[in-house]
């Protein structure tokens, strides 16, 4: 098993769960794309839902640099703690207080940094879209320079990362296992449906065929 | 429209999403069971996922009194934000920069108090679960002394909460409705499975209803 990479960083409640190698943490990045952004603004948490994308060894985030959190990281890096969370199950157990979740989660520590090249701007920004919408990127109209100089690009280094994973049946104290009461699992699966087009389109389109597969996906 | 209850709590980016009735950010509490809560630790920031339950005018979380973040909080409250993120759908757009994502956020800031009350802690448990798994409280084993003391419960009053909600589809570009580029929504839903007993179950039991019903409905 690999080693925490840092203390902050080791799952230290229910620490059988914590896996740190980076086979797992990409897997578990890879099947998400929402992530919940922490940082400390006046000493206070504020945590924001943000869109990302794994690239390589780093994790790519967006947004408008007019934006109460990334404002703060305009030209300087900007400490922050970035959590995915992909939920697997209700676990339902002989007692309340065996109830539980099955997960699969990423925490990752860093300074997020700025991407200030133009060109590096542009390309995150076309591996961010490919990422969430696969083929998307050639399909639609060109990103105009206005359009990427108005986005704000951060990326954060996967050096601190940790994932924590539970899965399977409910533990339950060894006396409740005879009780006469169901247990077991209810799976949680995220499902896309038909795509809907927007009611203003100009030309008789149907759906083309990279979104329609998209949309026949489910994570 | 209702006004934001702080300087902090106001949607800043684009401030047309934001909404501060209760009746919308209770509806999307409501749905969800999943937040993110994000704490100062060291002067960092941190983020867990954590299950949640609405209680009236509060939130309850809960968690051992092992845990990083609730070990914190076990004799004082502990400033916390706590936010819920519902996703509804991707938005593809006619241009890479106009792709968005329909959801419900809500966001609450404030101080998580421990419940200290025996009696009150137990009913907090008993909410928890009644709210993630409904009908389950009086079908399990009941809750013993030993566990009820051994689970760390924070209650959050919603004094300080803000929603922000997207809905609809893409906003482009006004020179771009006329590209031959599809455009429109991708639904996402969240789905339940078939519940799945535990190998370990020791009786012939068959999933009782409230289970068979709750694993029928989706959010």
């Amino acid at each position: 098993m690999t080693a925490a990479p840092s203390a902050r960083t080791e799952v230290k409640r229910v620490p059988e769960r914590g896996v740190y190698d980076r086979v797992t943490i990409d897997a578990i990045l890879d099947e998400g794309y929402l992530c919940h952004v922490g940082i400390v603004q006046d000493g206070s948490p504020v945590v924001i839902p943000m869109l990302y994308a794994r690239d390589g060894d780093s994790i790519l985030i967006h947004g408008s640099p007019a934006s109460r959190m990334l404002r703060t990281a305009k030209f300087e890096g900007l400490e922050i703690c970035l959590t995915v969370t992909l939920i697997d199950g209700f676990v339902i157990a002989r007692s309340a207080f065996h109830h539980s979740m099955n997960y699969r989660s990423v925490v990752v520590f860093g300074q997020a940094i700025p991407i200030t090249d133009e060109a590096d701007r542009q390309a995150a920004l076309d591996k961010l879209v490919d990422t969430l919408v696969p083929g998307q990127v050639p399909y639609v109209r060109e990103t105009t320079e206005k359009e990427a100089k108005g986005t704000l690009v951060l990326r954060l280094p996967l050096d601190e990362a940790s994932a924590k994973v539970r899965i399977g049946p409910p533990k339950d104290e060894p006396e409740d296992y005879d009780l006469p009461i169901w247990a077991g699992v209810i799976p949680i699966k995220e499902t896309y449906g038909s795509p809907i087009a927007d009611p203003d389109l100009t030309h008789d389109l149907t759906v083309p065929d990279h979104l329609a597969n998209f949309a026949r996906t489910s994570r």
